[in-house]
């Protein structure tokens, strides 16, 4: 057991694994042009499906060594779940799923040290930011509310119902075609509108820009 | 009055509080769905009724512990407004105040201390700022007569009065359609029209960027 | 002599200079509306000229007071050009000159001290940024003069000349309508346009947040 | 040789070349002008010719007296890539490399001191941050291979392959016209679209804005 997990611990372990996962995101990538599906398909999927026979042994290996230790690295769950998706069957329903098998390659984070690193300073930062997450999904609450009410009957495209204002809303804190797309043609039919959607504006772009800059900042520090 | 006073301030009536307004948000954002109104409609009505006197109920307990001390909290004024504007009778002309109930939702800022020190370090940070706020507004007027000026008789619905001429410069200012939606048009009859707005969005996006970047250091160091 | 110093700088001859400067935002404002000026147009020209009047008796004291230390004053030479534009006669070519007489409301600047401070301070910080201004410069020069004898053939409203190009190049910087718009329509003739466009995106982007970030935080440390 | 070596490296060479190079972008940027070249055409190739010339006398002599030491500044090496474009004979398909000409006033860049500074601070910057590019790069190619197997089909305009869907997605990154241009289209087709599109922006702006903050406070620093 001791020479088991001297074996996935070593550097000649980790390196295989990395090689393995830009392996499989090139094959990943190359499945979605149809010419080279048409030609080399088969080969593509049986790459796909040995490395991701490596992963599970890795993983059952891992969960050998470790046991309930397993639970404790974060970014052992991490890979457990990216590889369970994989192995979710995904016919008929569930054939979106498919398209998550991509995300395998997000193993790569947790595989180079220095991206571990990198993401892990962000991560970090994100708890002593739940006030103004919470502010701010508040503050996306009441508005959207407030643009159903207001707005949902004449413009059920944009906001007729409290899901469809939270789009909208996100889309006008973006900034994307807030004015042109959006407010003027509502100004149309309401001509206050602009007392709604400037302060809501002002209000979100500042927080988010409050939110970044704080983890930016606290990152920085860590 | 002193036992009332522990009561009023006792965490279990705290936390009491804080769940009723969460039940009201979800009631509120419940209202906005025609089909829940008509299955479910007067429940919600009344459990909204209910709460609202529950939030009166309160602001009276608050008044005759606190007396005149009542207004020396600015969150409890913030509470007693947005309790009024529920109060207003809202039909015919003050219809759109039924939109404003929502806002009483914002209550959990003032009732989560968490919120309540976030948002205070936000405003606290502003009076700082006046003149820069002022700056702006300053800036915002001059070019608002200008574009009335210049572009008013062309462009009457994007320039016809100091108020429209400010709003578009606001769109202008966030960047939204600003050269293909509004500034190409212009320059087709005024060509020189480039040397009024480039200088307009260099100078108020980098008064607005250090005003916004002035805060959020304030508030850090708070 | 010492007594008209002494009155030019006293906090009352400040003061007036202010409040007649803020009458003449709105008079210039209200001229802005047609109604307005159909009903008291003559009053809104009467005080225009009565107060621009005022402005240059106000030039002519502080002229023979400080003589030629008047020009060792920026603020004093800034209110001289702003009043001097008024006194240029606005007919025939020169009717674009009418619109500059509300440049008058910028004097605000020069006479409230805390907004002399503000703008002050964002003004001793450029002179350390000459260099990445000059870069940004010799960025847009050289891109302008490439996307003109790449693009200017095939799309001669955007790329036509150096100063199209310049403007156009200008708009995509600020993120406007860049790919729809512009970089989209370039890509149907010569695919490999974004090559082009995306590094321009990435290094003026950055060199502008950079400059912006640097004058704040020199303003800051000033 | 010493005395090449001084004559090269001497303030009356430098200023010498400075000003070569500003005629070459005056006259570069004339050729663009289809009535310029019409009247003096001749003339301005001849003179873009000589400075040419000049220029790889000059790196010769650099060659000559530093020998392989010449590699051992990247701004020699700048300048001779950059000189080296403009031997390239540009005929046929290579007609393309004609507008790189103008990258030789690129060389200002080298030959000026300030902002020898400016570039060289931000480039030293960017190697630590290697981590958070490669990071990105990972993001967008998951993303990119995600988009093309789940919106490929339906919108190959789109997102028709991983490199149209890296590009669409870089847009949406930029927040240009994400939302009216694409991501409402997209919903239209599969509603639950936002679910894939608002996290991809989330964590990409984030990114960015996180990278062009360490770039900043890197070069400041330095
Ligand atoms: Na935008
Ligand atoms: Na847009």
């Amino acid at each position: 057991m001791q020479s088991l997990k001297s074996f996935v611990e070593s550097q000649r372990f980790e390196r295989a694994i990395i090689i393995l996962i830009i392996i499989n995101a090139i094959t990943l990538g190359m499945e979605t042009s149809p010419a080279l599906m048409d030609a080399i398909g088969p080969v593509l999927l049986t790459i796909d499906r040995l490395i991701l026979a490596v992963f599970v042994v890795e993983l059952m290996i891992k969960f050998a060594v470790y046991r309930l230790d397993f639970f404790k690295s974060p970014w052992r769950i991490f890979d457990l779940i990216i590889v369970s998706i994989a192995l979710i069957p995904a016919a008929g329903p569930f054939s979106v799923l498919r398209a998550l098998r991509i995300l395998r390659v997000l193993r790569l984070i947790s595989a180079v040290p220095s991206m571990r690193r990198v993401v892990g300073g962000l991560l970090t930062a994100l708890p002593g930011l739940g006030s103004i997450v919470l502010l701010l999904m508040l503050v996306f609450y009441v508005f959207s509310v407030m643009a159903t009410k207001l707005f949902g009957g004449e413009f059920p495209q944009w906001f007729g119902s409290i899901a469809a204002s939270a789009y909208s809303l996100f889309q006008i804190m973006t900034l994307e075609s807030w004015s042109m797309g959006i407010v003027r043609p509502v100004m149309d039919a309401f001509p206050w509108a602009w007392a709604f959607f400037i302060p809501f504006i002002a209000a979100t772009t500042f927080t988010v820009l409050n939110l970044f800059i704080g983890v930016v900042v606290s990152a920085m520090q860590a």
